[in-house]
């Protein structure tokens, strides 16, 4: 039994599958979960939401509360931001995803959010992981910026241990030596979590390249490499966007994405829609 | 002016200093700073804060709260730890440093710090952060893992954009492909900080290798690179240590230590103790 | 234009094809290059070569001069590996790829090889680039184990520079801080490359990982972002390969793969066998 | 036994020392190794070699032959280099270290040469290190870009299993993420390699930085650790280096680090200079 018990295959040998409204994640499905970076307004928000609807795309992101490097950049819409978000998630019947940073806002998170991403840099931030092991709503957990395969499956260990078991783990770049891109995605990590534990895993490639133009090649790598899902970012109008620009797809880049990746994923036995 | 602002030698050209009873941290004395990876028990506290005193020592460290990476690990004493630790500051007159990673304890941890730590995993989290800017008591600020230079300046800059302009920088090593070491401490980072930022800058070579035999040699490079103190972890018996054994030093190798480096330092202009 | 000239797409536009008997690198064909790490015996190399020439591999692998992190291990059968090459590429008509770590070896590898390799380690050994620049056999050149997009196609200037113009490139992983594979194929590369330079670029999933269990969804993975081709390591006998053989896949996983890459890749448009 | 046999502490107990006509390497002295990054004119290395032997630099440096990571770059004098070396050899009576990159070239470089340096890129180049070995010249063994320290011994071995004894590494940096510096100098190699190895090492803190402002608290800190010298690129004109500018010193900056350097080596129980 490896120091990560309950994340391991040995504890559980079937995949562990999240049930949501429109789609099961770690059931073979190819989910799609993509929106802005950040909420930066409602109109933004909800013509996006159904812009994505139309796609095929199962979930909606976009970050209420912004991690970011400088305090002086935008840190996101706060609780405002989340309300965008439900009324997208009304229009659309889609489920959200956003990004919890700090214990003391689980509650409120926990109103609005169908799943809570713990990001990278929180990836080791113990008491946060602990807060939200407590509650029965599903977590994606980002691997940490320098983290090794294993300290992430510990990090989930974290959440299982205090009762949560819905984990859903996301390969989004490690930090390297190379410039070009802004993280190196380790694409050996999506087949590795898959042999070490039972817990799904999807890939970023909006974060594990920073560039727009290998988004797509990156995430129909990911999903040939066995992903359960993708985790994408699209803005309208990425030249105006408050955070994560140049990393953002446009609208129309995603549907020739998902276009491509429906006969891919056929020809590996699997499907982006429909029961599975 | 860079990105990190408060925190750049052109926005202030004089360095700071960071006065406490026992020492001016920043004012080109050597500051010492030891003491256990974690406070195990009340009798090994004492005993050993009585004899790090005795050696000339300026500050004592312990954890109460420990970042563990498995969820299964020695998590420290929590207030009981913080008890303890005000005990032995009460005994010897020493300030205390001891670390906080949870936002909901600062108050907790304020009754019994004379320094805040924020610990390496926790470099990002930007609501910690936030929240020791808030207050007036010093805050020494690891270096994250992965962090580059000017994204623990950042960091700090979160802290100092508060109101809290007593920060103090610790190089704690960083991850690289070397396995022989823990981490790898980053040298240059010493000067590049003076150069870049009027913030002191001390160094742990108990992280930054994770080996008792290389503690000695890279605190004294730390000390020749121009950093304003150390970081050492001390046990009585590290073998027997919850945590961090193998970088720790015995009480005779840190005696030893400081031996070498009072005339290492006099040589370079510098002292380790009296009134600079 | 960038420092590397001839290797950009801003100098040439349209892709190199590299013509071989059996297949074209860079034509939208998926390329197969199959053998052992080394070639170890006659009897062993004839066998496989058959084997893999059966299941359709284009160009046959197999090291006659090793560069080893030891002096202690085996370095190759040198010449007589070089003639058991030659021998396989009678039998099955298969080009041969090995590789050349020493100028003084240049006539003697040239009168064996289809495809002149140059490893990892001598990425950077400008007089061997130099000189395979001065000849016109093919170049299949490994990218280096901390190399930079940039320095790598700076290497392949030095090759183009000197007249050779047929320079394959091969992701083959890069070395992080992650022990859980030998190296981290570095993915985004692959389409990377594709933007910046008008050459052919493969992948080696069985150097990018180190693991047999990784190798077959790391090379999907190669496949679904661009690669022109996959290096994978092949041995009848893994456990007793001289080397390599925790990353060589038996024959009959190789098949396995194929057959998993027939249908993906003709869902992108793209086919492993037949004139394309 | 480790894997490096003749390199280790195990097989040989007393320090190796490297005798040469100025200074004995590995003694306990502390080596200055001083130049410029190449021979770019005879009137250039001969007048800043007076200024070198005046100050008490114990060992010339200057490249010949010089790795250029763009073809299109300066790339050493070549022979002609050597000749001005070996002038400047003549004038001041200091002994030279240059570096080799083809083994084309070893007979041509045993004329001129003390000491044959092996830069970083060739660490692993086998058959060069097999060559060195082969001749009884020391050898300068530059650590590889990202070798970790079991790879550098094992690249010593290369040259130790061949016969030749005098070798002396060098710490010079390893890539990292951090791009503030060029590379980043692992100062806890030089005590790791003291008690693994009985090779003498030295640091480069002109390439482990890149950076002028950092390389002499850099360079005090590996004496610090116990490096065994220092190897310091020095230019009277950096801005018109021809390769390495940024990181070069003045000639004053050089006489200012050793007036630093010798009361701190006497503090440690070290001399620059006299019999020791």
């Amino acid at each position: 039994m490896p120091a990560y018990q309950l994340a391991s295959r040995e504890y559980q040998q079937e995949d562990t599958v999240i049930e949501l409204k429109t789609c099961r994640i770690g059931s073979g499905q190819v989910v799609i979960i993509a929106g802005p970076c950040a909420v930066e307004s409602e109109e933004q928000m909800l013509g996006l939401a159904s812009t994505l609807k139309e796609m095929g795309v199962h979930i909606l992101r976009g970050g209420a509360f912004k991690p970011r490097t400088s305090p002086y950049s935008f840190r996101g819409l706060g609780e405002e931001g989340l309300r965008i978000l439900a009324r997208a998630r009304e229009l659309t019947g889609l489920p959200v995803v956003t990004e919890i940073t700090d214990v003391r806002n689980l509650d409120m998170v926990l109103k609005y959010a169908d799943i809570l991403q713990i990001g990278s840099r929180n990836m080791q931030n113990f008491d946060l992981l602990r807060e939200v092991g407590r509650v029965h709503r599903p977590v994606l957990l980002k691997r940490g910026l320098a983290a090794t395969i294993e300290e992430w499956l510990l990090a989930a260990e974290y959440i299982l241990a205090e009762g949560n078991r819905n984990v859903i783990l996301c390969e989004r770049g490690i930090r390297t030596y190379e410039t070009y891109t802004r993280n190196t995605l380790d694409i050996s990590a999506i087949p590795a979590i898959k042999e070490l534990s039972h817990l799904p895993v999807i890939a970023d490639p909006s974060h594990g390249t920073g560039r727009r133009s290998l988004v797509a090649p990156v995430a129909r790598a990911a999903v040939a490499a066995g992903a359960d899902g993708l985790m994408l970012e699209v803005h309208p109008c990425p030249e105006e966007a408050l955070s994560d620009g140049p990393q953002s797809l446009l609208p129309a880049q995603l549907e020739h994405l998902l276009a491509e990746l429906r006969p891919m994923a056929e020809s590996l036995g699997r499907r982006l829609s429909g029961s599975i």
